[in-house]
């Protein structure tokens, strides 16, 4: 077992900087019941760039250091410096979730049975070559699974059950989902399929809305046609659907849908008001593409709810036995429903190259990166 | 009894026009669990406006008819049409509620118990002269209340008494209201001054935080000063408010509310994250005095709701148990916490006069109308 540590954090300093850099640390020593994991395979979420970067100008960040250990800085705009009084003088370790091989144990018999599994983590920095984790929060991924395979175990597919499961505890009975083709879209379609829920998909382009479609998909829309408002409400007057989740957030995606949804549900009502359908319609925003305004034009009565959704939240709120129903459907499933696909690799030192960071922090649809931390 | 029957009636036409006129009707005959009741006075709440005028363009409106019995005629914008597909041809009564004398009753003893009695009713149309209601619907107002102050019963003073059964039933420890120095505002006031509930009023002008002060509000914000930002958050910091309810909707104070929110949380975190505080930030918006967009700039993390707010499917939520508590307190206290003023009365025909029409379709804090449909 190798002796050294290394871990990719991010620091911003009371000057308005960004630094973002790697450290040596030291091993981690396991707890009676804890794992210590050698991490081979962790993925780039849209999460894990607002921790990366924070409210840094990346435009404009620079690189120095050296090749096997570049650093990278970057200005932090002065507004936004008062919110980030608490982050300060702290290098924040990166990555939240990530998979590998299980390589020393703390002597409880549970940490113990890990001993040489292939498992998924979640939390704590896994941009990192080693790490410590709790063996009982591990999931386990059968044998012959990989890390590569087995890196995106958490934040995706429980999000994608997440949105299945508050769809059922909430009382609807189809799902909108907008950005479908990014990889959680994909995981949701195809929960979907396997438990009979209609969904409408709404992707941007046209080869998207292939690509779903030949993932069989029954409902694709695509928000730049001509035909959108029309296209999308025909849809919810097909399916019924009355919940929509959106990890979009700026523009006037969310209050669309609303719109759309209500205008389904007028062809329903036998007398107009001026208080709208009381067919409860719901947005979910569970991300921040378009960080801009988000507008709502409201022609949808009042009966209707915007929220955030977070996973770590949403999952409180489901309770232990749905979860760990979700992480055993997970562990079976990891290759099939829950698969993601990664058009980059890179190192932690890669990471940290002005040239990837540019291609990275653009959250293309369809594009995906795999940290390699033993790379 | 006078045996002639008026009621005031909104109809749209196919040829996209608004017609305002008074409608001769027959006298109502009660059934059995029913009374007839002499409407005395109406208010003339928001709601009711967007019965009446609907989308119609009410600024190049016309008068016609006899001084008696005038009638109102305005365009309808053509792109609002569709939407009213099933109010086209139909001539809606309008007017929410009222309070007026039961002239006849039905055989059943519950009908029969409120002869000569001044009640308050809700719904149906009380822009007329005689109304039927079910007994069971009628609150009976104590021996001596006029029909003035009973004229407003339902809509304001059930929805006052729901933001405080919500904020309950949600756990939350005290309320943000837009708009508070309007006759809701002031009987929210009272109620949570008699309740003990922390407050904070926002209103917009330095006379409606003058008489909210001296009506006892502790806490009133005046979102025009330059400090409105720093204010609002004091105060939330102070009182740990996290619902507000918004009557506007249109513009950005909403989104203000919930960032406020959120900056008075941050001061209690330990630790910054991309994700915002963990504590759950509500603004439900229930009415659309600004109909334009609803501008939402998201600093303010994940947990957060805006949902519409509509008294009939919050009284349903709440339950028959707290909705009959919240009537028995109405009756008790409608000449006090309920207190209504009126700037303005009007009778059925000075409803339907263009320059009563221009007055009172502002909407001004402050300026309320009386209907008197005996005048």
């Amino acid at each position: 077992m190798s002796m050294t540590n290394i871990q990719l954090t991010s620091t911003i300093s009371e000057d308005n900087k960004l630094t973002l850099a790697l450290q040596d640390i030291d091993m981690p020593q396991p707890a009676d019941d804890e794992v210590v994991v050698r991490l081979e395979a962790a993925p780039l979420n849209p999460s894990d760039l607002g921790v990366l970067f924070n409210a840094a100008d990346m435009a404009n960040a620079t690189q120095s250091g050296t090749p096997e250990s570049p650093v990278i800085t970057a200005d932090v705009p002065a507004q936004f410096m008062p919110s980030l009084e608490k982050r300060v003088g702290k290098a924040v370790a990166v990555g939240n979730e990530g998979a590998g091989t299980v390589v020393a144990a703390g002597s409880s018999p549970e940490a113990q049975a890990l001993m040489g599994k292939m498992v998924a983590v979640i939390g704590g920095g896994t941009y990192r070559q080693f790490i410590s984790a709790k063996a009982q929060s591990c999931l386990v991924l059968k044998e012959g699974t990989t890390a590569k395979e087995g890196a995106s175990s958490f934040v995706n597919p429980l999000t994608a059950l997440a949105m299945v499961e508050t769809m059922r505890a909430e009382g609807h009975k189809a799902i909108i989902h907008a950005a479908a083709a990014s990889n959680l879209g994909q995981m949701l379609n195809r929960i979907c399929i396997a438990d009979g829920i209609d969904l409408i998909n709404i992707v941007r382009k046209p080869e998207q809305e292939k690509l779903l479609r030949d993932m069989g998909a029954k409902y694709v829309v695509n928000s730049s046609s001509e035909s959108f408002l029309t296209d999308l409400t025909d849809a919810i007057t097909e399916t019924g659907a009355t919940i929509a989740f959106d990890p979009i957030g700026g523009g006037q995606l969310s209050s669309d849908i609303l719109n759309c949804m209500e205008a389904a549900a007028a062809k329903e009502m036998e007398e107009h008001t001026i208080y709208g359908s009381d067919t409860f319609k719901q947005v979910y925003i569970y991300g921040a593409l378009n960080r801009g305004p988000i507008t709502i034009n409201r022609n949808f009565g009042f009966a209707w709810g915007i929220n955030g959704f977070l996973l770590f939240n949403i999952l409180g709120k489901l309770g232990t036995e749905t979860v760990a129903a979700m992480r055993e459907r997970i562990a079976n499933e990891i290759t099939t429903t829950f698969a993601s696909h990664y058009t980059h690799e890179v190192s932690l030192s890669e990471m940290l190259q002005l040239d990837s960071i540019a291609a990275y922090a653009k959250l293309a649809t369809g594009e995906k990166y795999l940290v390699r931390p033993q790379a």
